[in-house]
């Protein structure tokens, strides 16, 4: 507790309390994210096995469209939901190009 | 559908379906993240009310080791688990020096 000394305990206990809570979140928030990496994976291999390609920028729009509406009603900053789709997004081509390319991951 | 000419209906048909889980998928994530950034918000009034440092390196590196270690559990590639996961305190901090310095949101 030495980087805690001299703080006030109670507000010590609800910083531990919010810290579980976001642990929590962010368990399901890497479970989430398996489960959509084996969808895009199931994508990028029948894009590949039918020669469609990695991406698909009206596909891209959309879903930002959607994503960003979802977020404004849920009072998250449509921008960061918009700039995480993205990071996302450019993770799962990559993975889309490494299959298109033969690697298998 | 004149982006689609031309190729298999069932693979079309596969690609739907996919997508139509992705984007359930998505949209859990999106209110994950609303919830996460409500408990992170929490943490920054908190800290600044109490004149604890906006970030905290021995949390940060804890949280790395337990999301690398649950994704590696999941079948997530645990370098994207620790990429996403900085990119979401990236954007935290931001907001609890916005809230240090008196801005709301």
């Amino acid at each position: 507790m030495s980087s805690t000394n001299g703080l006030d305990p109670e507000a010590l206990a609800e910083l531990h309390s919010l810290r579980e809570s976001i642990d929590n979140v962010d368990a399901a928030l890497i479970h989430m994210l398996a489960e959509r990496f084996k969808f895009t994976q199931a994508v990028g291999r029948l894009k590949a096995a039918n020669d469609m390609p990695p991406s698909d920028p009206d596909r891209e729009k959309r879903q930002v469209e959607r994503l960003r509406a979802l977020a404004a009603e849920a009072n998250l900053d449509p921008e960061f939901a918009e700039k995480w789709f993205n990071f996302v997004v450019h993770e799962v081509i990559q993975h889309h190009q490494a299959i298109a390319n033969g690697d298998k991951d």
